[in-house]
Order: structure tokens, then sequence, then C-alpha cells
């Protein structure tokens, strides 16, 4: 039985631990609640847990608390900013509503992020743009910490990409990294005893494996789709250097400021209304997801879900119930905050 | 050892095979041209492979040999266009075309188009992007084929994806679909008496398997991924629909005109060298592929690829070697042009 915390409480603790880390109160107060949005939704590995390593981060001096971007180039539907090492959520929200601002004139946006720092959960940004109307895509490079395909020593980003699609009765939001597994799943599996549910790694001898522990200790992760999620890991990674013109995953591996310091990130925002009309995007989604609800599923009672449908499903328990917490990371987080 | 033809005369055949079929000599030296250029880079599925089929949408009247695409609308750095049923290749061509265009102008530019059909090889248009100093991206929805991750029935479209980055010692293009496994790879590894290298979809009793024929029987291939590859696959069926104004999959399978008949496609273009000069562009590529070959291989004397690396490999041992071609089906081809 694992402690649950409101999100009002873990969201002013974790606010609290942001302002005495130096964070500005305004500055603290929305990356905390970006923090306790992906507990909320579930995304544990980049909500709570990841609280104090980013303090880490703010102590180290690879985020500037103050960092804001700056524009560096614009023409026609395209801006970029330099991130000049602010916290990558604040970085990010400006860049994608500015994304939206350009959509909301031009019908599309596209602004690109050097130069940057941990976004933490890219699915965020797919949920703040559906939240204004906007159909979104975007993606970040990172450092290298997966084998590209062919190879066993860590050479590509595990760069996460995401698509959100605004629906009233509930946003549709593509949030996937390039790797099958995020190393949070290979720990969390380790620690309850459990095998992967398919193999995510490989072993010491290069064979596949579905123990968790095993690819932990090799670092050998596999990319989603073998050679497929490895080929579109180096694309995203080179798309975002050259639309930003920032550092590609080798570059922030050189740099070397902690997880995806100094990384760059791509933001495109359309809106879906300057091409239809409401109907008929009302029409495009909801017959889409019935062609899925209408899938003979492979289990029996099995269900079948539209991307972000479990995110939902997971906000709206732990609204209810309480967000589920880590004891040790809970008590962590409450000292930072000096509670 | 299998026949190989020059590209000249399987370009030479396979144009009068189109022109027998209807189409203006033109338009039929184009469509030949990629579709030998597709066999040229080794993927035979689509490139010689394709030609009966392609003449039998003609003859249907799936394929309008006339259709041109029509602006439906345009603002900003978006266009529309409407297909006409017309060749999904010179569609294709014609609205990648477009986008570079507009992004030469504006720095990028996406063009929708609506109410196309099968494009073929989906890289073409990646390549074709690239020959021109462009990046570009390109998707198209296409009629369900494959279940969705939970279900056993096909809900799904296959839409491949594919991004293409300018170089001058060669093109980086990942072009994928969202299977792990085409069927062609299916049939091409059954008739080879061979298993498939990872599992490529389940059998009756929903386990995973490596045998090809099983997974043929069952019509239930994998996504990339699994979970992943299925959810890619809905967005960007999704996309493809709210952005061009058209048929969703679900829409696609109700209009019932053979593979990809009435899809819809995006063609997103960006100039590097509006945001960054040619140096920038060159030491971004050359670094990120020389990470990628400093990794350890997994086998001994093994290679890693950047992606489009293997194409461009095929692309010179059959322009000097012929186009190997299936004995069978260039009999047919010659048939068809009256040869």
């Amino acid at each position: 039985m694992k402690t649950r915390i409101s999100f009002e409480e873990m969201q002013e603790t974790v606010c609290r631990a942001f302002i005495r880390a130096g964070m500005p109160e305004e500055k603290a107060a929305t990356c905390a609640r970006i923090h306790t949005e992906s507990s909320r939704d579930g995304v544990y590995s980049h909500g709570l847990n990841r609280v104090e390593r980013f303090v880490e981060y703010l102590e180290k001096g690879w985020v500037d608390p103050l960092g804001e971007p700056q524009l560096v180039a614009a023409m026609g539907s395209m801006e970029v900013y330099d991130g000049q090492l602010g916290p990558g959520i604040l970085n990010a929200i400006s860049c994608m509503n500015r994304a939206t601002e350009i959509a909301a004139e031009n019908g599309m946006g596209m602004v690109s992020l050097r130069n940057t720092t941990h976004w933490m959960r890219g699915g965020a940004y797919g949920w703040q743009a559906a939240e204004k109307g906007f159909i979104s895509m975007c993606w970040t490079n990172t450092e290298s910490c997966m084998p590209a395909w062919g190879g066993r020593s860590s050479a590509i980003g595990n760069n996460p990409f995401i698509i959100g699609i605004p629906r009233a009765a509930g946003h549709v939001v593509l949030d996937m990294a390039m790797s099958q597994y995020s190393y949070g799943k290979l720990q969390v599996t380790r620690l309850a005893g459990q095998k992967l549910p398919y193999p995510g790694g490989f072993d010491d001898d290069g064979q596949l494996t579905d123990d968790p522990g095993t690819i932990e200790a090799t670092r050998r992760i596999l990319p989603m789709g073998y050679w497929k999620g490895s080929g579109f890991a180096v694309m995203l990674d080179l798309l975002s250097a050259l639309f930003s013109g920032g550092l590609t995953t080798a570059g922030v591996d050189r740099k070397n400021l902690g997880s995806c310091g100094s990384c760059c990130q791509v933001f495109i925002a359309i809106d879906p209304l300057k091409i239809n009309d409401q109907a008929f995007v009302d029409n495009a989604l909801s017959e889409t997801i019935q062609q899925l609800r209408d899938s003979v599923p492979a289990a029996e009672n099995g269900s079948i879900n539209y991307p972000g449908e479990r995110s939902i499903q997971t906000r709206e328990e732990n609204m209810r119930m309480g967000i589920p917490v880590d004891d040790g990371v809970w008590a962590k987080v409450k000292e930072l905050a000096g509670i």
C-alpha cells in the first residue's frame, strides 16, 4: 500500500523545494505544477521522482534558474530561440506557447529551441497545446544513452517524440521515447521481482533479454522496433540541431551538463480549425477511436486504448485517491522543501 | 542466380506498360522512373513488383491517369490539395515539390494532400526533397491492415513515415512503416524457407512468432515497438486527415478502392540554410555519423549504418550489376508492355 498525496500538497511542497533552491516564486510554481501533473498522470519517473535531481542540477549550475529563451531568428512561420540553459520546463512551455501563437495567425508555427535543459515529461507540451485547441508535434534530443542498432556502446539519444491532438472528450496524445522501455521501467520491474513483458535489451552475450537487472547492468537498452527506433532517434537528433542551430547528441555529450543539458527541441503547432470545421475534426477523431474500440480484443475482456487514454484514466484515479508516492522520495522532497 | 536488368531497360519497359494502360507519355515516364528507382534502391516490393497491381488499379478506375492535384486552401506556409485520385506518385512529387518551393521562400512549407492514391515507396519523396537541398518529413495514411495493440483484428494503417536530410556525401533518409516487417518481407522470408530475425506477428493463439507463413495466415502483423508503433500509426492517420481535410483510415476502408485509394498525405519541407550556414549543417551531420561509426559493434566486424546508407550501397551495386528481378514478375511486366 503506497502513500497517496493530494495534488495540491504535492505541488505546494515541490514549489517550496524549488524556491529554496533559488528559483523565483512564479517560475518555481510553474515547474512544480508540471512535475506534479506528470506524477498525477502516472509519469512518475519525470514527476516527483525527478525533483531531487533537478534541484541538484540547479546547485551545480547546470540549469540557470533565471535563464529565459532569447529570440535568435524569425522567418515566416518559424522562430528560433536560445534557451540560455534556463529551466527546461519553462523554456518548453514558452516555446510551445509561441508556436501556438504563430499557428493562430498563420495556421502553423514552428519554434526551435537550442541550449536548453531537460524538459522532464515531453508529453506535457502536447497536452499544453491540446488544451489551447492546437495540434502539436514536439521532440527533443538528449545525451547519448542507447546503443545504435548494430552497436553495443551508447551512441544515440533516447529522444522522445510527442504528437497531440485536441479532443473535447479527452485529448489524443502520443508520448514515446525511442527505447522500448525507460530505465525507470527497468528499475520498477526489477524491484518488483518481475520480468519485462517483452525483451527490452541485451545481455553481455548480445542476446535479447527480458530481465531488467541484466539490461541495467549492460546498459544495452533496446530501441523500439530494433533498427527503426534507432534510425528514428538519429533523425530526431539531427532535426533538433539543424532546426535550432544547436548541439547534436554528440555535442551534448561533450558539454556533459547532466541529462539533456544544452540539448535542442522543436515545437510545431497547427490550428486544425484553419483547415476544417469542428464537425469534420470531431468526426475524424470519433470514427478513428470507434474503429479501435470495434477491434476484436487479443485477450478476453481486453481493451484497446487510443494514445493518451490511459493517462486520462490514471489522472482521474490519482485526482480522486491522491497521487501515489515512494515514501523515500516524498521524504526527500519534503526535506528539500524545508518541511 | 537472379536475372539482373539495367536501369534503362527496366524504366523503358515499365514506361511502355503504363502508356499501354492509358497514361500520357510524360506521366508514364515519371511513374516508371520512380518504380525503377525503388527497385534500384532495393525496395523491390514497391518497385517493379508493384507495376502489375498499379496497371490493374488503372483498369479498375481506382486511379485516374489524368487526375492532378487541385489547390483547395492556402494560408501562410500551408497549402491543401485534392489529388483527384490521380496517380499517387505524381501527386506526391507535385506536393513535395510545392512544399520545397514554399520552404525556399518562407523557410518551411507544409503541403497536405487528400483524395490521392498509393504513392508506392514513401522514401522517394524524402530523397526528392534532399536532392533539392531540403530537409523533409512526409507520411501517408492507408487502409487498415494491422491490428492495433491489444486487438487481433485489423484496425489501423501501416502508415509509412519518412524523414530526409540532404548531405553531399549521401543523403540521410529514414523510411519506415509502422509494422515491424512488411508483408513483402514475410513472403520473401517464407519463400526462402527462413525465419524472421525477430518475432514479426502473432500466431492463432496470440503468441509472438518468427514464422512468416504463420503471420501471413493470421494477418496479425506486429506494430514496431508493440504499443508504440500502434499509437504512432493512429496519430499519423489522424494528422493526415486533419491536415488535408481528407479521409481517415476508417474512411479509406469504406471507400474500398484498393490499397491507399483515397488516402491522405502530408509533405513538410524545411530549408536548412535559412537557419544555419553550410559548415554548421555539415558538421552536425558528420559528427553524428562519426558517433555511430565509433560505436563498438555488437557483432565482430559488424557495421553501424546511418538511415539511408544501405539504400545507397544497394543503389550503387544495382547500377553496376543491374537490378535483380523475379523472372515471373519481369515476364509479366514485359507482357504488359507488349514486348
